[in-house]
């Protein structure tokens, strides 16, 4: 008989047991459940609800059934339907009718809700490092490619000579603004619905303060209805997700084209690519390919989340259950990509002469008009010129290095010695010394200012773990 | 060592190999991946391409691996990364290098597309089956109430009179839509791919018709480089289980609407409902909520099958190895929630006094209009003759019922005796005539029209289900 | 011929410039786009990069333009494709080759990404105030029904009596995150791209702190190619407002169940909904569906806007002009449907006999346990007795009001004299006293925490509103 | 006055008439609107429901109205609401209360629902209309490069050589399935709701069958309730343009990537590129790049309508009104993209000699595996053996046309002199010769079918032109 089943006459369905059971996804929740319920007993007994005799009873008992689980020497039983309810019949098994006393003053509502937030919480942190630790190997890389110049490109058409380590920074800085979004969710995470009961809170005399301080939480939800109901974290989290996975695949985007025999700007290591079961040849980016495919369903399970909540009365409706799965599958997919992108980003091998090659050509040309913009010619005027000077280098077979000083003032005679120069992509990347441009001084201060983030970034992992 | 590690000087990295495995949830496809492998090695031997001889041998090792794996006594390991190649190893393991020979003129990337093709045809069977048991549990239902009144609804307000069978017979027609789209996509399904190779197709002498009518294809992919990259089956698929679980959230909305202490139209059996772990009282219509709730799974797999796809450049790309999280997914929600909406609807408790009552009131106003217009008055003022006539009510707390013919005429004086009489809902549902409409020779109709297109689909349903 | 046409040896295609014009939507940014170039063309004067009798005419004509824009007296040319050409070849024939240089050590690629975020923000202030004026509404309801007693429903069941006011509060608190998450999104759009140029900074000596200063911005980007290519603040707003509209239409199924025959606990003004084209006593509660149904449109916007960006290589590519369509939409839809809600919700007429009347019945049950709590019964069973007790009822048409102390005793001999007064709902409301339950204190508690952080909104966003 | 206003007794709201009314949009319907109209009258005057001096007088202004709106000559009136209310409003304007009478045994949810499939039936003759003028572009070009040779790719590396004209034959048959489908979804556009009336059907004697008749329906709808909720044709509609989009967008990526510089084998015609507002030599692939942005909007179309579906109860809702967003947008983006890309393709400037050069190098390998199970080894050690060949290869600096035939035997002895001729890519291409594979007897079997296929559509567009 189920727990409810007092007023039911029959019983449940089989394939509608089947159906409806969370446990078989839940039951990842079974430390923050037994977290969440070990705090509940521990107030109760404070509280004078429940006796300290049976809160010690039931206290000792869910710290057997949580060694239990841990040693898979736990009886999952589908017709449980959840954690929530396997774990408070094996207390019930464990200790007769004290066992029952756990869900005094509680409700499956605000409890589920709690152990969910717990579960972000912790994982928030665990994912907040790995972002920590790609963006350490990013740095690394450009530490190391500061002078490796290439094309940076626009509508993926050369466009003007930049330094690797620049390309390399603006994933570290994307990955700044993910490392931020995931502490935004930390905050939106750390409010605890536990005592809002099933809806209308209870009229036992509860501390939920003292609850809130033994689980690690900083405030309370303010309105117990909101409290169940409430699920704007995780539409928070899913789409903080799925921004790291856009990054994600623009990168991964960026290495399956660079590895491409055309580009040939990098090679992946051999221990994150794949072969062909067919074509000998073949070294795939499959890592990449993956990364790019699941961003996908990270985007995804923000539809589904968002489309799951539109239009439910309040406050808890069953369907509520399906935010278990976008919640583990998002987790588990950024966590994931997060880790094998580091690994593929570590183990690059960047091919210097190849990016220097392709910087050359044409991508210097705005230099050309800037060059004409300095000796005062409007710089519209100074685009045109250059335009022109590009269609004559195109019918001609040419590239701006093998113009002579001659044909550059057939152009216009503003163009002196110095000018020759120009075609440098080097001098190019490294003359775009504005503030965030590539130039090396903005790479300095870029580093140093990643740097210094980073080690806040850090700093907030470090001291969430040791919370969690 | 990999099977296609030749070229490879180092291994896969151990967590890129956890990652990128599929074997997890593509070992779900090894029934159809032997199938298309006993198929394919017969016509090697037929062609002669290799020895009858090396073919008798693997068929008897792939049918040998096939009991193994039934009998859940068949090693998985990771490292296989997916079903195709567990099983060639396990062969190869069997039977030595000739088992080498099963991979001639076969590329995975034609093989996992004929694979998911075969599993598809096989399930459109049996969700097609289920779709049409539910045709018929309605049916069944319908009979049983062509005579019960309750208002239908627009905009949830109560708008005309109809009989239950109407409503009912509205989802056997969306479900009659929702099995051509099954049968669409059947025919999507049946093109096989295999013979497509890495992309090229084979020099190899390979006879790819033989192959298709030994698998039950009806036809053959045109081209080798779109064979290998096409999943637009599986659009069609995903579209075609989101818009059956949007019918059945449209019934489950109506059921849980329904089933609240202030409709009270329904009960669901206590089957196919749950209690709460805190409020004794409840019984709550669980079953629907998750149906309802799945639906948005179900949306957002068609979000993320379309934006895996987007911008894939051909041929095949690792990305498409997510397609299978897609499709066995959306297989699961669609088969088990049509299973259980099935059981409940079956079970459901009708109140048929609670729907009469509900009729009653103002859901008759149009029949007045309708009474007026018949009299000669133009549309739209009968419209708003009768807008004032409810107005009237409203303001005196009376209902269309209550009024006398000396009140009916002061706001029209084509109201005769017999206009007393509109206010009978049943009358008034009755009288709705028209083809399709809820009057009782439109439900004659209806229910044939239904019959004549639920055999067909039994009887497609059948055909198949021998064929597979 | 174009701006940018120097290279290009034939015109754009008439349906390609038609095609990939984004004029016909951008020109909304027109003030930004003006104020931006007035910033820019400030700095470009006072580091000596252009002359300041150029910079003196660049800003008047600009200025010009901008009137003639207002007075809706400027001719957009298709040909022109964006607001920002529109407006550069307007100042060029305004003050001839001079009007060339406002481009200098800019791109399109900075320019409309610092556009886009100044709309933005401005935008975010509007949006905000909407959020507080529709807070300022409900908790004025709430005010006036903090003794009204309704159902509170878990799957639309009724679960617990609770106070019409802790309803509405849900609804305030729901809010109150949805401003924190537009002031999230406020501080991520406040970082200027401007001095990005096409992606790589420039070698002109621009001041880029000055510029941001003038217009505003709290902060530079760091990194160019990021700056170019980030739309993460886009993803943000369009999950915020999402985030809004889930609420919203959450808020609208409750109002169209509650306006239902059936339910009758609220009537919208007549203002506030519309008639039917045929059934004269129809009033419709349109407001409600049509904020449901443009949920789904912001929903997808966040679909779209990832989808968009996934996997797209570095830097600025031109499915990024698709953003806009994103941007402007979801600014239409959530301010639109707050301003819609707020009217909706401040007319609605509550009917309070009806509520009070459903909060009756069952609802109560669980003070019947919790009653057996106090007594010393575990929770566990105290659940069972009542769920016996309710069968009971059902199966002889009583509520709980009906029953004698005799009954109750047959049940539990722990039910005394008192207990005959747990079947009042207002009792059971009142005596959730926990915090954020829905008794009494909590209600004044909640009050007084929702209306200090709405004076904390309404400052920030009257601040905000100066400064925009 | 509103037309519906009878019941009420305050006026709509000036915000929500501006925030309800659909008329801006929905006024691209009133073609569709008046024909329905003027059908639905003639069947009134045949039934003898209105007068034939009625029915004429309706027509006759029915026909006027269409006219002015033609000619820009119509006062649209935001209060109206819609379409529908529009023109029956300047009905009775014209012809006074006999206008009225239009409206007799119809209500606007049948109506607009007729409306909508009309419409979509119209439309999806010019879509695919737009189909097969894209492939005949792609036939045209692939005639022309039977014998160009390119790398097919597999994870964008390099696999086997095959013609240009396989790869772009691909596309010809993706779109003929995309054709497919919209012949589907005209078949399910082709049911007539008129005569459902409100959602119950009508007493009055229509007559159904004549209406569909006149209006070029083949079928009508079963069941009256069904047939004003339905919106799977939407559904179906949004699904295949997606799909479109999807092919579309996989083509506009490959464009992308091979007008890079690195890729460099194609260039996109000036007519259909654009340049940089600041970097004179950039040539933009913009087409390509606004073709693949929009088709996130396409597919978050499919997601926007199929989230505004789920969960809504029967019947009509105003949600539903969104429904001709997704359908007006959708058909814009599909019809224009199909175009544009016509365009695009029809200019391209084919790179013969760099794909030649490209096809050379590693593609080659399969075929030396290939050769190796010709001479009886097993195609798993074949693979084997050529994996070391590539290895030793890539280690040495060569590739396989550098080898000697002593190099070749070193690997294998079954290496003999013709083994030599297996570097060339046109040799390699042209043995593919199973069917749908690249060697040109395929191809040339392709290109029969695809012709045959292509003429059969535009059989259906020129039938379907004329009916429409």
């Amino acid at each position: 008989m189920k727990l409810w089943g007092g007023r039911f006459s029959k019983p449940t369905d089989k394939l509608v047991e089947q159906f409806s059971a969370s446990l078989p996804f839940d039951k990842r929740l079974y430390w923050e459940d037994i977290e969440g319920s070990l705090a509940h007993t521990k107030m109760l007994g404070a509280q004078g609800i429940i006796t300290d005799k049976d809160a010690d009873a039931i206290r000792g008992a869910l710290m057997e059934i949580r060694l239990a689980i841990e040693a898979d020497d736990f009886d999952f039983d589908l017709a449980d339907e959840d954690i929530h309810m396997a774990i408070e019949r094996a207390l019930i098994d464990k200790i007769g009718p004290a066992g029952g006393k756990l869900h005094t003053a509680r409700s499956r509502n605000d409890q589920v809700a709690t152990d969910m937030r717990l579960h972000l919480k912790r994982t928030l942190i665990v994912i907040a490092g790995e972002v920590a630790a790609l963006q350490e190997t990013f740095l690394a890389l450009a530490e190391e490619h500061r002078d490796t110049v290439l094309p940076g490109y626009t509508h993926l058409q050369r466009a003007q000579p930049i330094f690797l380590a620049h390309h390399l920074l603006a994933y570290v800085f994307m990955l700044d603004r993910d490392a931020e979004k995931l502490k935004n969710c930390y905050q939106e995470a750390d409010v605890m619905p536990l005592g809002s009961a099933a809806m209308a809170g209870t009229p036992l005399p509860i501390d939920r303060e003292s609850v809130a301080k033994e689980l690690g939480f900083s405030r309370l939800s303010d309105n117990s209805m909101d409290a169940v109901s409430d699920r704007d974290w995780l539409i928070s989290f899913t789409a903080a997700a799925a921004q790291i996975m856009v990054h994600l695949s623009r990168l991964s985007e960026e290495l399956i084209i660079w590895s491409s025999a055309e580009f040939d700007f990098v090679e992946i290591d051999d221990s994150h690519t794949t072969g062909s079961s067919i074509m000998p040849q073949k070294k795939n980016p499959d890592v990449a390919e993956l990364v790019r495919g699941k961003t996908a369903r990270a985007i995804s399970n923000v539809t589904g989340i968002l489309t799951l909540l539109k239009g439910l009365p309040l406050t808890y409706n069953r369907d509520l259950q399906e935010d278990k799965i976008y919640l583990f599958e998002t987790i588990d997919i950024v966590s994931s990509c997060l880790a094998v992108t580091r690994g593929m980003v570590g183990g690059l091998a960047v091919n210097v002469e190849r990016m220097a090659e392709a910087a050359g050509g044409f991508a210097v040309a705005t230099d050309y008009a800037d060059y004409l913009v300095v000796k005062g010619l409007p710089f519209r005027m100074a685009h045109d010129v250059v335009g022109r000077l590009v269609r004559f280098c195109l019918e001609n077979d040419k590239e701006p290095v093998d113009l002579t000083l001659e044909e550059l003032q057939t152009f216009d005679r503003r163009f002196a010695a110095d000018a020759l120069s120009l075609s440098d992509p080097k001098r190019s990347a490294a003359a775009r010394i504005s503030p965030g441009g590539t130039g090396s001084e903005s790479i300095t201060s870029q580093l140093k200012t990643a740097r210094i983030k980073l080690d806040e970034l850090q700093e907030w992992v470090s001291s969430g773990s040791t919370l969690a």
